[in-house]
């Protein structure tokens, strides 16, 4: 079974909690606006590690998967909130949570979705002492998203941003909800200190690599399989590693305004494409896939440690 | 010692958190941003009660310092996102968030304080099931918040709202914090579920009649003393119980744009005076006061019940 179909298998039975744990309650359409993203799809990948994570371990996976959808929640979450400060009006070729509700449903959606995850993941079936960590670990997580939405943004207004910069705004913005995602797996399923910094690494490391690969894929994929505008990090002026590759190579995109020609579009990636920064980007990633899979060497071998191993790969090849 | 004294005894222990527990980490603004609203003041009634509810039954009061100052930053993220959307330029005399920082930086910074809280009330020290227990109904209570505010927003928009529709918007919007914050103190000083049970029901009628008294204050209070635009409710067209009230009187108050004068704003409160609307309300947030306090008898008598009983008084009473 591809690793795709892997995923799909456990994303399923995440999907079959909503009905159970973010039923349509009153006010009926501020549950509509929280759903809206969830159901108009999602590759579902962190949930998917979380169980990965749990089984790696030998855990129970029946047992966390309220927690794995406690995961999707908060992405979806943060996706809700990003899409109105980055004022994105499609999102998995649906229009977005603030352009069909408008903003304040849109704030409160969010908001929504975020409370439930906590009281989700603290009604997980576990020890208490393990619960608790594992809601320490999401709220502190949570935290760094909002510190790295806030230097994502920064760096819109800036001239230049380093490398270094970048690598940290990243690993916040991204790469602490997958980090999350599996030591709250391990934690739940029984392991022990030096596993769940373990997997907790290679959770931060596949995240940075997962974005770096979104960050080529918005400049490369055709707009029909991207589900939102193609190049909308170039017009938003964001730094992505690709971007900054090119400034330090001395090329001037010049400024790329929201609603471009696709010519305008075509142009500036074909540049970026000429300056070698896409194919820097993704050896970088590519790099950090190498590294974050020796992580994994702490664990016992099973079939889901090849999985997870699969699944690092598949962060640097997916086409979406 | 007068009961706001006491209050402001207790929210001084609360004050001198912040440094520990919110310090203006990077990015600096961020956390500027999101400790605007708690420097520009604010009462601490909620924290206030949290520590007088561990008082009452003999509670380690400075163990639950952290969980009172969690109660407070939940407090100022609703506030934060409130403002957004309720498009307020003033609270406490001071310019909002968005309006200070712009909307995506208040809408990461209300963000900010949820995790913030969450993360500090997990950190607290005390039996890890009492822990979760705490972590359950504060999510519960922030889910509840958000669709306590959808309705407030949602009613704005109808004719007519019914006084039971009210008091359920209000229970969820405002009730419900003070109710965690009471049983949050309780629980967190070692009782059993009953008086869990009765301080969370005494904390959620304190805040309904917290929010009846607060809207009669935002009628009858002068600009300078209230901090925020005098009839502010008026103009959004909020429906308090006071204009349920007047509109079931029959008293038709015209369409109150913002931006309405002063003389507009002064005829509108004295129909309602003359409606005995505002009368009414009063009467409604007195009988909750009394009400309420029964619900103490299962505590032992101390200082700390009498405290709350006084604290409960106040709810009505007080002018700002």
């Amino acid at each position: 079974m591809h690793i795709t179909e892997e995923v799909k298998k456990r994303s399923k039975m995440v999907n079959g909690l909503a009905e159970e744990l973010l039923p349509v309650a009153q006010p009926e359409e501020l549950y509509l606006a929280s759903r809206h993203l969830m159901e108009a799809g999602g590759k579902r990948l962190r949930p998917a590690m979380l169980i990965l994570a749990t089984e790696a371990v030998r855990g129970d996976v029946q047992k966390v998967l309220p927690a794995a959808f406690s995961i999707e929640l908060i992405h979806n979450f943060t996706l809700i909130h990003d899409d109105i400060m980055d004022q994105d009006i499609l999102r998995r070729g649906y229009p977005t949570v603030h352009l069909k509700w408008g903003l304040p449903a849109a704030i409160l959606a969010g908001d929504t979705l975020y409370s439930k995850a906590i009281e989700i993941l603290a009604g997980v079936d576990a020890p208490p002492d393990r619960v608790v960590r594992c809601l320490n670990i999401l709220s502190k997580t949570c935290t760094e998203i909002c510190e790295g939405q806030w230097m994502d943004m920064m760096f819109e207004g800036l001239p230049k941003v380093s490398e270094a910069e970048y690598m940290k705004m990243v690993k916040k913005k991204t790469g602490m909800l997958f980090a999350a995602a599996m030591s709250i797996g391990g934690i739940l399923g029984g392991c022990d200190k030096k596993e769940a910094k373990a997997l907790w690494e290679f959770g931060k490391t596949m995240g940075i690599a997962f974005q770096i690969r979104d960050d080529v894929l918005d400049l490369i994929t055709p707009e029909e399989e991207l589900g939102k505008d193609r190049g909308s990090d170039l017009m938003g002026g964001k730094k992505t590693l690709v971007r900054i590759h090119a400034f330090e190579k001395g090329i001037k995109l010049g400024h790329i305004k929201r609603g471009a020609s696709k010519e305008d579009i075509d142009a500036a990636v074909q540049a970026l494409h000429n300056a070698g920064s896409i194919d820097y980007a993704m050896e970088k990633a590519q790099q950090l896939v190498v590294q974050g899979k020796t992580k994994l060497d702490v664990l016992p071998d099973s079939r889901a440690k090849e999985l997870l191993k699969e699944l690092a790969d598949y962060m640097v090849t997916r086409t979406y």
